[in-house]
């Protein structure tokens, strides 16, 4: 029964609990993923009395295909988690791995993926302490789901909510959208473009720290996964109970996302982002936050996109690049399915 | 598009980050677990400071049928993150939850199932904080996977693992075994005895809170799901290196299990149980914890199995009933899929 990473793929019996479990635990995800914490071999994992006030997020990955340009469902899977840990206003910590694994998947996929968290996990300063793996049929999954769920610890005093924004506050982005639902696209219908597109996924945690540290008055901070920029905007403003004013022009576009969303007549606002945050915040301190910003390797090309007006119907609405004006809507409908 | 939770299904829309996605989690989640921390409606939920160590646990559940007698995947994925949070010692506080939903799901089965996870999660006293939906394509998964992540709060002072069982300590057993395996088992293969096999599903942390109350030196507590109590066992045995000796008479096991089982050609050894625990005490406390244990609804079968003894290969051997001696070893292969 030794594991065969090569050539071996997954069996029923890796889920069984039984020995063939454990080899695969200690033969894959203990070697790649290896720390104090989950060589405790425990049901769980025992960690040190935090600091403060936790925050705790959860994500199921399904994307497909499985790996694609800047990623795979192992760094994303990681990303997703630690992002959403982070604009809560959080320090991510800890992070749990639970696996749903489709019998055949090749043991090789399996190992690229869990050494790819491992990365992906170092690089955002996180542990996975704890996982779990369970295997369904041929044809009852897709490969590999993965649910990682994280707990960090908020700074004192800190505030941030969607339901703090108020008239007046500006609106910044940390970069360009789009890249990422349409690099998984891309890649998902054999679409070339003369420059590939590349999956903006990537931990925000770096990026909060140094807008935490810049001490401005922040309402919120959200990333815009799924449903994109515009459902991102419409969620807070519908959460504050206010509206919100967009200069298209302000919105950073790579050419390369504006013309594959032509070719396929879809709107880059909607499309997904995985290494983007929104930030509201209070107009006096908004030049400094944006600075911050730009000081760092995910916020150099960061703007002040629009600003939060009163609106009881909580309507977003943008001033196109020729000077119109329209209702940036929810996403509705399901253009990109399985894009995280 | 408003929620048809009578006939409505589950559509790809669902998935979206989109409108239809947040009609899904107010009309249907928010509704059935709606509480304090998940109404905040922002990416995780922030919780107060905790008193101490913690602890995290998580599982994915992917248990065919979905309903069974004694439950559903949805209690089941609140019993089973309990339950690994309360044998680690700690107090189980907020439970996460997020969704992987195949294309085509009754909305009807997926609220009967939260609601269920609901009155799991009240009757365990614990919070289901924050959660993520995700949805495949026909196909692509199996109604429903559940993936709960749990955070507690250890005792002070407490340390059980393990790798802390020594010669001489007792093992002892909360109650009969096989029943949650035999359960699914039958449903599955559409067996029909006398009286029907129910799970034994249960939250196990007021069990564990009234053994720790006792002071007893605990070694290590343990819930034998997949695997069963045999591969538990010797889970332990190898992770303290030491044996043990298990006196099969000993071993609680209900009638209609043990006529099932022989039906089936199984070993209730083997059977997973996901309302059960074994713990190793310190030799001089067995009898008062073992009264603790009885003394509680969820232990009132509880019995002394057997001991550990100096053995460096590991191994767990069984005196059965007629005086024989047998190695119970890991489970090997694959009885029983899709357990939990």
């Amino acid at each position: 029964m030794k594991l065969d990473l090569l050539h071996g793929r997954v069996e029923m019996a890796h889920g069984s609990g039984g020995r063939a479990m454990a080899n695969l635990i200690e033969g894959l995800f203990a070697k790649a993923l290896g720390n104090a914490y989950l060589a405790q071999g425990d049901d769980g994992a025992v960690l040190p009395p935090p600091s403060g006030r936790l925050v705790m997020s959860t994500d199921s990955h399904v994307v497909s295909p499985l790996f694609f340009p800047g990623g795979d469902i192992g760094s994303l899977a990681v990303h997703g988690t630690v992002n959403d840990v982070a604009v809560m206003g959080a320090k991510p910590l800890y992070l749990s791995a639970a696996f749903i694994l489709e019998e055949g998947l090749p043991l090789a996929d399996l190992l690229r993926i869990v050494e790819s968290m491992a990365r992906a996990a170092a690089d955002a300063g996180v542990l996975i302490v704890t996982g779990d793996t369970k295997v369904v049929e041929k044809g009852k999954g897709d490969g590999v789901f993965i649910t990682t769920t994280g707990v960090g610890v908020l700074r004192e005093g800190l505030e941030l909510s969607g339901n703090r924004a108020g008239p007046g506050d500006v609106v910044l982005l940390s970069g360009s959208i789009g890249e990422h639902g349409m690099a998984i696209l891309s890649r998902r219908e054999g679409l070339n473009f003369d420059s590939p597109i590349v999956s903006d996924s990537a931990p925000l945690n770096g990026l909060v720290e140094a807008m935490l540290d810049t001490g401005a008055e922040l309402r919120a901070l959200r990333d815009p996964t799924r449903g994109g920029l515009a459902t991102t905007l419409n969620e807070l403003a519908k959460q504050s109970g206010v509206g919100m004013r967009i200069e298209e022009a302000a919105v950073p576009v790579e050419p390369v996302v504006v013309a594959a969303c032509e070719f396929l007549g879809l709107d880059p606002f909607y499309i997904a982002n995985e290494g983007k945050l929104v930030a509201l915040c209070a107009p006096q301190d908004a030049d400094r936050l944006l600075a911050a910003m730009r000081a760092q390797p995910l916020g150099k090309k960061a703007a002040i996109i629009g600003e939060v007006v009163e609106d009881r119907h909580g309507f977003v609405q943008m001033t196109t690049r020729l000077g119109g004006r329209r209702i940036l809507d929810w996403l509705s409908g399901e253009p990109l399915p399985r894009i995280c």
